[in-house]
């Protein structure tokens, strides 16, 4: 396994995606030193944006807590999460009703601009359910898993509705050795047992990428070969970066151990471009 | 679909093998009239067992909730349950330590009289996870999903125990109108996040079938020819009881609604031998 | 389930997107009259794209067999197949060697001209396939399915290179009661068998209605909002123009049995805008 | 990792169950020397069975392979086979008509002597196919891959019938490199195809343990715990035998290389209660 330099393989690409967690941050909070590969980017005419399975916020409260970490280098508008789909699809396919969902009323406050209600399945009342018109699935926390997965379940028994998948991720890291259950691994049990098909949002989906390619500054100029996918997750970010047609970038500061990676590499087929350690470049 | 009438269905065989929930039972207790179809066996020297996938308590306890009904018909000894099997398993292939469970503190103490100590999941300290040899799920009560859950999956990525599945249900129904979810459903989420292979007992699994089978009075004079299993459901009871060699009679008064068997086994191509509309025999 | 009128649906929208078999054509051939629904979207503006996940041939190829039956409605550039993904992924992602397939030899020519080599699996010499970066998936004929099967498995146990499965239907109908086993149900099984991530192009994927959006002419105008998506299949056309945010209409000529249709969308939560006998509109 | 001997190993148990495949013999025949294991068993009073997924061919003619090979420590009398589950489930369950099969003559003349007229797929005649009553999927060979699946698709299609897969294995080894598709990964691309649930007999199903364990002889002096189940496969031997009750001990001369046991063990959950180089056992 041959490691390349970050800085010499950005080099290369007019335009970065980069997967925030495990490539910008981890469970302690930004990577240190971060801000000199964006100044690096800067300096270089580099574009980039970020590519996150994240629907637990909007994207302005994504920069504000890069921001509040003292990282001005993400502006909203460079964000593009697995939320922004699921608000897109809300936008254009459901007309009006209420939206239930799984998660903390800050991950549905930003669905709630769509001009749809939105009703944590707490708050539901299972024998008044004829205005509930989707479901979204975005976090993890903000309810009681027994009891408002049940809830859930009953619910999409008495209404034929859309089910959104939010975030597709399985499992999160929260500290060195320990992980917890993603809203993607809950949806799959859901969408087991009730026997139906959800629509997820969320890398390795090409719809991720596509909505930040059409978001693209100078559009013209720009093509998929000029554009590095950069991510620490084969499953996620370099089989959707591959398949969209881009070179990607597996960096080993997160998911994918370095002792891990070229036996992980072989066995699912996922094949990166390229190798780094880190983005890190130094100052 | 032609009904068949379960009395005449049931002369024809020395055994009967009855899942218990949806055929003896339904979420109000036990089928009103049920003493009847017992008191025509014992007249005409039918023996019988109850094979059900339930591991939230031992067959004593079980027969006991029958009685608290008024119903004495069906003894400790008659019943076979996936609790039963995990038991033998924890019994012939862990020999000493702690069995961490998922499931109500009763639950566990039918598992406790294998010489093995238990430790519900809420009391395991991660940090000192030595002596855990084996995980056993056996109810989705008494436990917090949230916490427990990704407590569970973190035991698993530091012991490579065996993880035994005593309830493989995804389901069960609470109400006339309402479902919850069942440690099984559990089970298969947490199993695809920690990729590794549990071990699950429980029909349609023959050794359930197998376990009554061996402890049968006048085995010799009994063949699987002579053996009816009745189920309300194609997924666990029919397809179990066909694979095992038996014939099978599929009842409409639990899981299975009347309107819909046919087109369930037609697509499914689970074929029952019989359909009746219940085991009631009246008096 | 309500019938709509085919016309008065499309009067809504600027462009429809059309599946092409069980909707414009079937087992027969085209659909007698269809020339009547595009003469009356020539007359009324429509702009039209069919989506096709077809990699047996080229868009030229797939537009003379129209013309072959006499219907000169459709050119070549209004047809997107998943063969044009594969195309591009190639184009994009592999840069040189040789691209072994699974198909016809006119399947593999329209590949050909990305300037890759192509070699069918029955040529490929195992000893020798060091050259070999790419192994396409294209057609379920043109090979022997026994040797050459078994021979992709091989391959890609001595290669670890992007596998492309360029159609990703299970089945397709070669006559009113009978249907064939198309290359997607072949690829499952591969996959299975080696344990690698295959790359998939065709609906319900995202990526070939992107394909088409971004050839809109005068994109400009039209929003996904006047785009129809119109399908005889629930699990590709149907929640693959759902997911991709248009509003879809379920056509009951083809796949989708006029009987089953109700029941299907119940169960399986795939709910199309609307439902039309066929997309025939009478002259 | 710790290697065990096999002979310190087995001293300890009364009865030692075999896989066949890849512990007593590979693709190049009987392991050379395997008579000296066989003949300390019988010095040492210890049973023995062997347990394999092999529906190609009767006990008697799995027995003369070993006699023609001038090994005649196996009995036919000695050999389970999966193909010996299918026999019997024929026989209690299926009382009249024809069975149609995939797979060789040969493969079926075993289940002819049931009674029932068995019938190879390629000789079926879709047009009339209402004394079919059930599909036996026996062997990858003997069948047109191509035309015979297409047409068990559509028999299937027909037909509500039991289908029995006498054979679970996904491939086999057919030179020190290479591999071929068994019949139970075709088994599973048509039951996806066809969306109904096979009956699958052989390992890790408990019913071949249970068909080995019904005929031991001296069954009164044996319990479970006597019993070591020894295969190469963590997927079906081990993880059988264990959920079975049964030690284990898997062995490094087959499927599984000894450089991958550890990493295969610790990401599977499969333990095996010994790992051992070999069942061989020196002069």
């Amino acid at each position: 396994m041959q490691l390349a330099d970050f800085k010499e393989v950005a080099a290369n690409y007019k335009v970065i995606f980069f997967d925030a967690f495990g490539v910008l941050k981890n469970y302690e909070g930004l990577l240190p030193g971060i801000e000199h590969t964006f100044a690096w980017m800067r300096d270089n005419d580099k574009s980039f944006y970020v590519l996150t399975n994240d629907a637990s916020r909007g994207p302005r409260e994504l920069a504000e807590s890069y921001y509040r970490q003292g990282f001005y280098g993400i502006p909203p508008d460079r964000i593009i999460s697995s939320g922004m789909l699921a608000r897109e699809y809300l936008d254009l396919k459901v007309h009006h009703g209420t939206v239930a969902y799984l998660g903390t009323e800050n991950s549905a406050h930003y669905l709630e601009t769509t001009g749809l209600k939105t009703l944590p399945i707490s708050q539901v009342d299972l024998t008044d359910v004829a205005d509930i018109n989707a479901l979204v699935m975005l976090d993890d926390e903000g309810f009681d898993w027994n009891t408002d997965l049940n809830k859930t379940v009953n619910l999409l028994r008495k209404r034929n509705i859309p089910v959104i998948v939010a975030n597709t991720d399985e499992t999160y890291p929260v500290s060195k050795n320990r992980i917890a259950i993603a809203i993607g691994a809950v949806a799959e049990m859901i969408e087991t047992i009730v026997g139906k098909q959800f629509i997820r949002f969320g890398k390795p989906d090409a719809q991720l990428f596509m909505f930040a390619y059409e978001r693209l500054e100078n559009a013209a100029h720009v093509s998929k070969k000029d554009i590095l996918m950069v991510g620490d997750t084969l499953f996620t970010d370099i089989i959707g970066g591959n398949k969209f047609g881009l070179d990607t970038a597996l960096v080993l500061s997160g998911n994918t151990q370095p002792q891990d990676a070229e036996i992980l590499i072989r066995s699912t087929g996922i094949i990166p471009t390229y190798i780094c350690e880190s983005v890190l470049i130094p100052e």
